[in-house]
């Protein structure tokens, strides 16, 4: 079970946030001829300082992740870095923390040279991972095993930061003191890998600042530009980023400036890494659900296991999609599986209301006037005796959905309870922090229907005998029939269900 | 004359320009409470280190120029001043050296105070113009005093600097080598108060940069965004820097990106100026003509205040214009009378061959496949000794290009001698730096047949008995009629003439 307890131990989101801001911030991430040498390449790189952690990875070319022990390193790395000289085509001398790797000279062609060893950034195909997990001997182990491949490693990780740390050098042109921070699933615990980054712009550093006023006499003031209102100023501020990552941004693709959203973001591709990424700012309140959903994932190892199986078997039968529309969003799904493990007889998470009131003075956070605040130091959170194993977990998920009385009740985290439904959405996921929205607004009746025909049909399938235990007839060494989880993840539940896909 | 002399006595250029770059690189531009003390506004200054230079001025408020004797005094600045809290309106938190000055308590009200001196950044308005050379006693004397009134001042050339270095701040957030150097009539000896603000971007700090290759083994390069054509990344630059002129640029105000002209650039009214501005990139010829405005403006006392006349009497019945059409353009009309100097029978002005001859191995320059290579050291250059007053000059400028053969005829300041036309323009001035081009291919027939029969009327005014000399009988310290140069600025002129303006 080691690897899938949640990485950061009992330090609080935002310390290992730093942490890894403060790595990043050290990084270069360099693209590579397809066979380098991994020790001549360290070795060359080692001139600069000493290196902490190195390791390549694939993504349009070869590329590496490089992290120095010092900041300074980086400085000399640019001194001995050149802006190329291209032949019929112009260069935009833009430098950044993303260099190319040139290797001059025949020598290292003849000598038969390998690649080095890639880590993975992507998950295996869903046909594949149905054979794998039909090979694992339980149920749990099922689940178990899905997390495993699907959470993000710990390279995926940094690379993530690192991006963010690139486009903090972009920002940070015009404002020294800003920080780019990743939120949702590329920090949340619940990402799978090949999920999009969730960028932050933070100005707080910027804009927070002001002097002790004198009594009297002359002080100094920033000229700056005016605007009717702090949309308007993310507004400017996104749209020159915006610019600048297409004009500049070496590697980023597709920039998109959405700035008239209810939340406004430059979405672009970053190619080097094979991220889809999204930079929002002024967007605290998604920063804090995603230190709650961090919180809740780390308290008991069961939460994101079940967390990954319910997601991937709703990815499995398109009750999520990867664009936008009336479907269930991971984000609402994910709250969904926090309420129903505070719905056990024996609950295995606890209210948000509990959490809150073991917050201490430093955790009070209000945001536009929604008060945020909850603990943050996870020692102080007692929890109750449940053991239960993930297979009863996520059968008895499915029966709970498959029976809730949607039409009258709203899902309500904070309080750990359902409540009566407020408005007349089909499907009311009380939002956290602000008990006026609901999560889950875009979800309409049909794609409803299907999330609850799906949970019958699943709850069914776990009970059968033929789905619920290994076959124990399979061919010896053969392939297995999918069973279990990789039986609920295959066409076949939706077809029985009777649901249109 | 004194004052009329060329204020970099034999420096180059190049040098002077670098020089006040410099200088303007340890300014801060400050807007002031009408009712400054200037004392106190000084002493509050200091405490961050020596002061060079301050001085007041109006535009849109008072502003405040100070130049620092020490680079680290921005720093300790910096460090005291605030981002603005504002109340129902939001700042963009972009810190440049505009500042504001803010004076809290009453102190200072009670006690009386009055407004620094202000510093004239704009010419007198063409009827006290007519009205304080009319009192002049010789044409000479109005000639010269024109000059004198004219004249871009020591502080408003220093504020032309100052400008380009806080764009040059914007520039350098993403190219940290870049320079953004003035061009133009702000610095080529010529320009009038209220001229327009010519600045070039310089990147040529970062791109010529290439690193010794080694013989064999690895190297980096930055990883950039590349485009068809230097053209193209000329468009990106200017792009992403127009936006945070216009997103962030306090008092940065009608930003076009004009990106799809032959010489792409952006433009705008830099409101604490007053400075209409444009922004160019990747332009070295224009610095280069520049330059040889600058050197043969400081050759013979002269040239300036005829150049001034000229122009002043152009713009004064419309010949010239602020906005572009078919008329002459102040550039035109520059070349025009350094032509018309390199024609005196003992030559005023050596020809651009001549300069070129003398040039040193350091002053070779190719741009663009065409030689602008001339002697930056004025002191190699031998002068005849030519003794006409400017009087006589004006009367025989009037008569040379009123007896032009323009229909033939081809003006060549590099050859020093009118050539024949290559091309159908009514007016054919040959780009010093490139002989395929037409400096003036805008100006149609209707505009150069104005241009000659005000010619033709302004030399027959100076023969007049009672133009070309005060009145005796003006009434004593009453205000005399026009005569003169005065006088050829009325309007009566044009009418004269037969021309509509
Ligand atoms: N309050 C609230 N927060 C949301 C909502 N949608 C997204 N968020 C927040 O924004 C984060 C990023 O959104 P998404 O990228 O859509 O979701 P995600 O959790 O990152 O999950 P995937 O990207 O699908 O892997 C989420 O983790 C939430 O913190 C919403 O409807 N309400
Ligand atoms: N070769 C060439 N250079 C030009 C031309 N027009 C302008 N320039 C250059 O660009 C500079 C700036 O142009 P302008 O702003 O139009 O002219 P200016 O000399 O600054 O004069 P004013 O702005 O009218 O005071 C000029 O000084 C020239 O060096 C042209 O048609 N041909
Ligand atoms: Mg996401
Ligand atoms: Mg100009």
């Amino acid at each position: 079970k080691d690897e899938i307890e949640p990485k950061g131990g009992v330090k609080s989101f935002y310390t290992v946030q730093e942490e890894r801001m403060e790595q990043a911030e050290r990084s270069v991430l360099i693209s590579c001829p397809s066979k380098t040498n991994e020790k001549k390449f360290m070795k060359y790189l080692s001139r600069h300082g000493d290196i902490n952690k190195c390791f390549f990875y694939e993504s349009y070319g070869t590329y590496a992740v490089v992290e120095f022990a010092h900041k300074e390193s980086l400085t000399s790395l640019h001194q001995g870095t050149a802006i190329p000289s291209v032949n019929h085509e112009a260069a935009v001398p833009f430098k950044s923390r993303l260099l190319s790797l040139k290797n001059t000279g025949s020598l290292d062609q003849s000598s038969g040279q390998s690649a080095p060893l890639c880590q993975p950034q992507t998950t295996v195909p869903m046909n594949d991972l149905i054979l794998r997990l039909s090979n694992e001997s339980s149920i749990d182990q099922q689940i178990s095993s899905l997390t495993e491949m699907h959470q993000l490693t710990e390279e995926n990780v940094c690379l993530r930061y690192l991006v963010c740390s690139l486009l903090k050098d972009i920002a940070a042109a015009y404002f020294p003191e800003c920080k780019v921070r990743p939120f949702g699933s590329s920090v949340n615990g619940f990402g799978k890998l090949g999920c999009d980054l969730d960028m932050f712009l933070d100005l707080d550093g910027i804009s927070g600042r002001s002097l002790k006023k004198l009594k009297a006499g002359f002080s100094l003031e920033y000229q700056t530009k005016r605007s009717a209102s702090e949309r308007a100023v993310t507004q400017s501020i996104l749209s020159v980023i915006g610019e600048c990552v297409d004009q500049f941004g070496p590697g980023c693709v597709g920039v998109q400036k959405i700035l008239q959203a209810r939340c406004p973001l430059v979405r672009f591709a970053h190619q080097p890494s094979g991220f889809q990424c999204d930079l929002t700012a002024n967007n605290r309140v998604a920063m804090k659900s995603t230190e709650l959903l961090y919180l809740c994932g780390g308290l008991d190892w069961r939460v994101r296991c079940l967390v990954f199986g319910v997601r991937c078997w709703a990815r499995s039968h398109s009750i999520t999609s990867s664009i936008p529309g009336a479907w269930i969003t991971n984000f609402s799904l994910t709250v969904m599986v926090l309420f129903f493990l505070q719905r056990r007889t024996i609950p295995i998470l606890p209210t948000l209301d509990y959490l809150k009131e073991l917050a201490g003075p430093l955790d009070k956070c209000v945001i536009d006037g929604n008060d945020c605040t909850f603990v943050s130091d996870v020692s102080k959170i007692r929890l109750q005796d449940n053991t239960e194993t993930l297979e009863q977990l996520l059968q008895e998920f499915f029966e709970f959905y498959g029976s809730f009385a949607f039409n009258r009740m709203s899902i309500n985290i904070r309080k750990g309870r359902e409540q009566n439904k407020s408005d007349v959405s089909p499907l009311h996921i009380q939002n956290p922090f602000d008990a006026s929205l609901n999560v889950s607004k875009n979800v309409n009746a049909t794609q409803l229907e299907r999330f609850v025909g799906l949970c019958r049909e699943s709850a069914w399938m776990l009970q059968q005998r033929e789905f619920n235990a290994p076959p124990a007839n399979g061919a010896a060494g053969g392939t297995k029939a999918p069973w279990g989880l990789a039986a609920l993840l295959s066409p076949s539940v939706s077809q029985a269900a009777g649901v249109k896909s």
